[in-house]
């Protein structure tokens, strides 16, 4: 990581300046950030499940000088950077392999040499996390050094890690949660890392067991998948102590089953990027008391109800769930009102609405901005709602929501109304979409009614639509 | 707290304005320490061993608004704030009880209401901790919000801290050690803290065992007080899971005796109030394996060992122990030359000398300033006082000093306190030192006396030994 740092260095780059880096989950991943960390360079995890023009636009956006990408990778980012001026370095990264060709191996550049001398603030960011919003391009969310010490901190305390921990990387680590709310702290405290690509039911209750593997981080549909695999009975997984999962809460049946299958704690995460992310932990002793909840605060972190004024609700109030505490962003990337609306009232609004039970446990009731959380992404429903118009001319009023799904938490939905003698066909429609939006966001499926429900000023009621269609996907 | 908070504001106190503290253990010094912070104010503890010029310089220094004061200490302390025309406010805590009269009672201002809305940024301060340094009046140390919440994370994380732990506060909460290593980490954890106002073997050993204590901070001294004490033998005291000592390693004997007795783990504090205190802990596992030494870096601080020209050193070179990281100070209080002097190339100077072994561990040689400079040699006191140890069991306690010297510029002096019984004798103990030190290192003479001269925290005062023991040698 100092060898890299003093590689960053020799190649000009300078406290404040931004490195992007598109790698799936590697040691390379890992040393790159926090060379960044030790240099004070800005580090910009590529989300690899963008199109280029969202690539394009967040290298252009955070004046990335460089990007830092892995060799299998290079052919079908480099059309992205390639509309970049501003971006003139690119080092490689080995990967799963790839085309020699373009740009300098990431191993030449290392350096020996004495100690890495940069002195950073406490709120010199380490990291623009591009998170889509409201709007169809992403926000680059401005983490601080000070941030992620401070969510490591919260994590490490309040999960009870330590330096005997040994986890299993298997989430990406360009999305907050991974790299943040586990590898950061688990550094902190000096556990060990075993870092996996992904996850696939056996290999992940091989490497669990072979590797004692004490502290693991995944979907609830990855815990079911292992529970359900063959080779699951007569495992010997006592090395676990904890599995968190993360986005919603488990169905009682599966925590149940969970619970018992694993033998070991279970906690949920809850948080968004712009908290670093977690917020609360939903912990091993509510897991079965409070089915459904979301949590309680983590260390650091005050967590209120806010009506639409700025007034804060008390318990079983139902409002904003807004958070503040040192591990808050500094601020969206160039983008002022944004900053100045999320920060409104002297608190980071989530867009998410809960509530409060008179024992302090968070409840989340829904999202109060039209974003899905689907499969670990943030999708815009507006941005859908725009690729359906532009698709179909046969359609008169789409609504995209988030409904119920085991395996995507919520799975897009489009909800239409065909013009008066159109011939609407829902599979046209996706076919059309998948030409048009990056494969998440693609609808799961197309819903055809007759109307839309309405506020009596006219605006469409989407918690409505979603309680219609809740089962479609046959519940959580 | 909050109550307090609310009565603060309530008499026109707001962020930034100083207000002094002046009181013994109590719930009442925390709930004032914490008020402030609630609302922003820069709590300024008063050291109860203060000269009543010293507590005056302090008040006016700091421009204190007000000061929080036990009843028992009006009489003595009301000369200090009548010199003070800035200090108007007089709040009077119970205490132990004292004379009516002067100042509005502190829970007279309490008061009830909405949450206190005061959004304080990282680093305002957070208290001014006044510190002796080489000079006569004590320079104001102002640390910050940040400052004390990263030392908290850091000690609570380190020590493995939680929620079901009782820590007994015994040692002088005007001192950081005390409110910023244990009982701020034990709020954030949300553990449970029984206050005493001081220590006593035997009603120290009823609280333990009654309260079920699992954390103890003290001296070496007490804790051999207590292992001495007629009612040691047979107490219950297996709830307790870790005795914190402080200022400097216990000598062997007592470390062993202190492990046998209590069945408990032991760590040393080391640091100091410039780093919020702590810097390094002597963790269990290092006890008696590395005996003397004063530990390994808490999560979150860089030690390093620096040359006189700024120059980093390696393991096994000596040098001055220097600190960064967040938990560093602001900085001393309107003193920007003693601020950039201390923090000259980019870390704090301890004003230690020590080295890291090759494992990591750091070892503790001296005060720079205490260096004995002799016939144009540098001495470490503390190797001579070891070598003292060693070399006579009829030694209880030793310091060593330079005393005025016409011919050695300073003398190599050692001030020993004998062992209850011990017949010793000052010749033959400079014979066996000759055969254990370099003979520049060997002690001009050795004088005899009953007792060392302390501070409040037990450390010895070498300055008053110094300068009680000026015309030994017939001064320069």
């Amino acid at each position: 990581m100092s060898r890299l740092a003093r590689g960053f260095a020799a190649r000009g780059y300078t406290r404040g300046d931004a490195l992007a880096l598109a790698s799936g989950n590697s040691a390379e991943f890992l040393a790159v950030y926090y060379a960044c960390a030790r240099l004070g360079l800005v580090c910009v995890p590529v989300n690899l499940g963008w199109r280029a023009d969202e690539v394009a636009y967040v290298l252009g956006h955070s004046r990335a000088r460089g990007i830092v990408v892995e060799a299998q990778l290079l052919e079908a980012l480099a059309p992205a950077w390639e509309r970049v001026p501003t971006l003139t370095d690119v080092l490689v990264a080995p990967g799963t392999g790839g085309p020699a060709g373009t740009g300098t191996p990431l191993a030449e550049i290392e350096t020996d040499g004495g100690p890495v001398e940069v002195v950073v603030e406490d709120r010199d960011p380490l990291s623009y996390l591009y998170t889509s919003g409201k709007t169809s391009f992403p926000k680059g969310v401005a983490t601080s050094h000070l941030t992620i010490t401070m969510e490591s901190f919260s994590a490490a305390l309040d999960s009870g890690w330590g330096p005997d921990d040994r986890f299993l990387a298997m989430m990406p680590m360009f999305h907050t949660a991974q790299l943040n709310a586990f590898c950061t702290p688990a550094i902190l405290v000096g556990a060990a890392i075993h870092v996996v690509r992904g996850f696939e039911p056996g290999a992940f209750l091989d490497t669990v067991q072979r590797e004692r593997i004490t502290q693991v981080f995944g979907l609830p549909m990855m815990y079911r998948a292992a529970l359900e695999h063959d080779s699951f009975a007569g495992r010997d997984l006592s090395a676990l102590r904890r599995a968190v999962y993360a986005m919603a809460p488990m169905p009682e049946p599966l925590i149940r089953a969970c619970l018992d299958g694993f033998g070991c704690d279970f906690a949920l995460l809850f948080g968004q990027t712009e908290m670093s992310p977690c917020t609360t932990l939903f912990r091993p002793e509510h897991q079965l008391s409070h089915i459904g909840a979301v949590g309680t605060p983590i260390t650091g972190v005050q967590v209120a109800i806010m009506d639409a004024g700025g007034a804060l609700l008390g318990p079983g109030e139902q409002g904003e769930i807004v958070y503040r505490g040192p591990s808050t962003m500094n601020g969206y990337l160039d983008d002022p009102d944004a900053t100045a609306e999320a920060f409104r009232h002297g608190w980071f609004h989530s867009g998410d609405v809960g509530w409060f039970g008179a024992d302090g446990v968070l409840w989340f009731a829904d999202r109060s901005k039209d974003v899905i959380k689907t499969g670990g992404e943030n999708v815009a429903s507006l941005e859908v709602e725009r690729a359906v118009y532009a698709a179909d001319p046969g359609v008169a009023e789409v609504v995209v929501v988030g409904l119920p799904h085991e395996r995507w938490s919520e799975a897009i939905t489009a909800v239409v109304v065909p013009a008066a003698g159109a011939d609407l066909d829902p599979d046209a429609l996706l076919t059309a979409l998948k030409e048009r939006l990056d494969g998440y966001k693609v609808p799961k499926s197309v819903i055809v009614v007759d109307a839309l429900p309405r506020t009596s000023t006219g605006k469409v009621r989407k918690n409505v639509v979603r309680e219609s269609h809740a089962d479609h996907y046959g519940g959580r």
